[in-house]
């Protein structure tokens, strides 16, 4: 890890603690307390995660000099969504996960009808964020776009459709293209929308340079789950939280499986490439930006 | 039936196959078709159902003055809403029904991980509807109010809170105050949001009376629950498309288990009087959501 890549870490711990603040004072905010409903949202929303959605949200809005307060409501509303997608894809009818982020995933602490509810709940908290949340003088004309960009990516045109499809895929074999498919609806489509929400906090200003940071964010994304790929052969349980191998026992395809080890890393080398030259395109600092796209890329977990 | 009901009945049919129509539109709209995703979706938001809600919404909107072409998107939204609520509710893990409105329930038909993840799409739906579906340029600053109510009636200070809550008081004796809360959320929150919705789609006027309405909604939903112990006890399978009882067998508080049988239909007359007073102070012509509140308190299915 070079020294960028040592900012990066701090402002994202930075970030992170930020998210959990936000979203702990949204929580809070909820009628009825002290409930398995909302003790289990709690619990699957503040429990670790690196909150690299949140992270995109606030880097992308501050590069465009937007102060994180007006990007809070962004990324807390994306952060509820990816965790309320944790909680259903973990269901025993899902992927039957005991563990996420070495902890008891949400139906085991609680119960199965909870964490439905609790992942149902943390979907609407993500709009009810969005549709109230503070934004800039700006942004405010942008905040119904938000709710579009949020939309469009979190159901059947995105993230459901990439998560059914995985579920289609699962013991057959796979080509690239469907693989693919698969993964920019599964988790590109939320990551892409990260980056949307984060220039939307600056209005138009956001809006004008939405194009390459698309570009940017579709690459990242799929790099992003290129390195998953890649971590779950070479990393074990400790590191990753999770059981080494959990994809190749269900069958799931993946890139290692596709291009091999090093077709695999060559397939995130070039996806970065493609991140780095669109963020070439955009006339402010993209520093932070081109460290994320490096973390992609280099992470061990 | 009296001629009002009859009146009634014409115009919910009109509204129920309106409604119909505008979400296979939207449905038509995701990206990826074919899919047990999509499927899954259309089968459970097109097959039966009273659409009370959608029929709420447009009957206010109509009262106001607004056409239905401006009334449709929050119709469409509010019934996603209600059909991803139903699909959740019907699983296993929740109250394993294998049967709704006399057809599979959506799991069954399909499988679970399908029938979870229409239910998210179509919550999702709901929101993409209302950021995106036709409104009158009055209630285009109503937008985002829209959204407001919408994720505040559905989540964890609304329906997603009932349903918890409904589910720990499984075989709890719960007195009429927590039988009261459990359906406030539960069922109450949702028909509230209807006539919310109908109001604000015609912007500033709609809103100057909510707080006529809001008491006019929150009677009717609550005696619409009232109604629906009632028909519960008296009605059969056949008649309700559900096992008689079903709510009995599973221990579940009832009002006519709290109050009687003729207490409870003494509760649900007090308020369709309570809603019926509300609408007197509004200065339009209220016959149709006069009739809807009588239809909740003599309806027979």
């Amino acid at each position: 890890m070079d020294k960028m890549t040592d900012s990066l870490k701090q402002q994202l711990t930075f970030f992170q603690n930020r998210n959990i603040e936000q979203l702990n004072q949204w929580l809070e905010k909820i009628e009825i307390q002290q409930q398995p409903l909302t003790e289990a949202m709690k619990y699957s929303l503040l429990l670790g995660g690196k909150r690299a959605r949140p992270y995109l949200v606030y880097i992308t809005a501050q590069m465009l000099g937007i102060k994180a307060e007006f990007a809070d409501s962004a990324a807390a509303a994306i952060e509820c969504v990816h965790s309320y997608s944790l909680i259903h894809d973990d269901l025993p009818a899902m992927d039957n996960d005991d563990l996420r982020r070495g902890h008891a995933t949400c139906h085991i602490k609680y119960d199965e009808a909870t964490a439905i509810l609790a992942g149902d709940a943390l979907q609407t908290l993500a709009f009810e964020i969005l549709a109230n949340g503070q934004l800039s003088d700006d942004a405010e004309t942008s905040r119904i776009d938000m709710i579009r960009v949020l939309s469009k990516a979190s159901g059947a045109s995105g993230m459901c459709m990439g998560q059914s499809l995985d579920l289609q895929a699962e013991g057959k074999k796979v080509d690239l293209a469907s693989l693919e498919r698969i993964h920019a609806n599964k988790t590109g489509a939320l990551i892409k929308c990260a980056v949307q929400l984060g220039a939307l906090c600056a209005g138009d200003k956001g809006k004008a340079i939405l194009p390459q940071l698309e570009i940017y964010a579709d690459a990242i994304g799929l790099a992003f789950q290129v390195q998953d790929d890649i971590l779950d052969i070479i990393s074990d349980t400790e590191t990753l939280g999770k059981p080494q191998g959990s994809d190749l026992e269900l069958d799931k395809s993946t890139y290692p499986a596709l291009l091999g080890l090093e077709g695999a890393k060559h397939k995130a080398e070039q996806l970065y490439q493609t991140a780095i030259e669109a963020l070439n395109d955009i006339p402010y600092n993209t520093d932070a930006m081109q460290a994320f796209a490096q973390y992609v890329i280099e992470r061990k977990n």
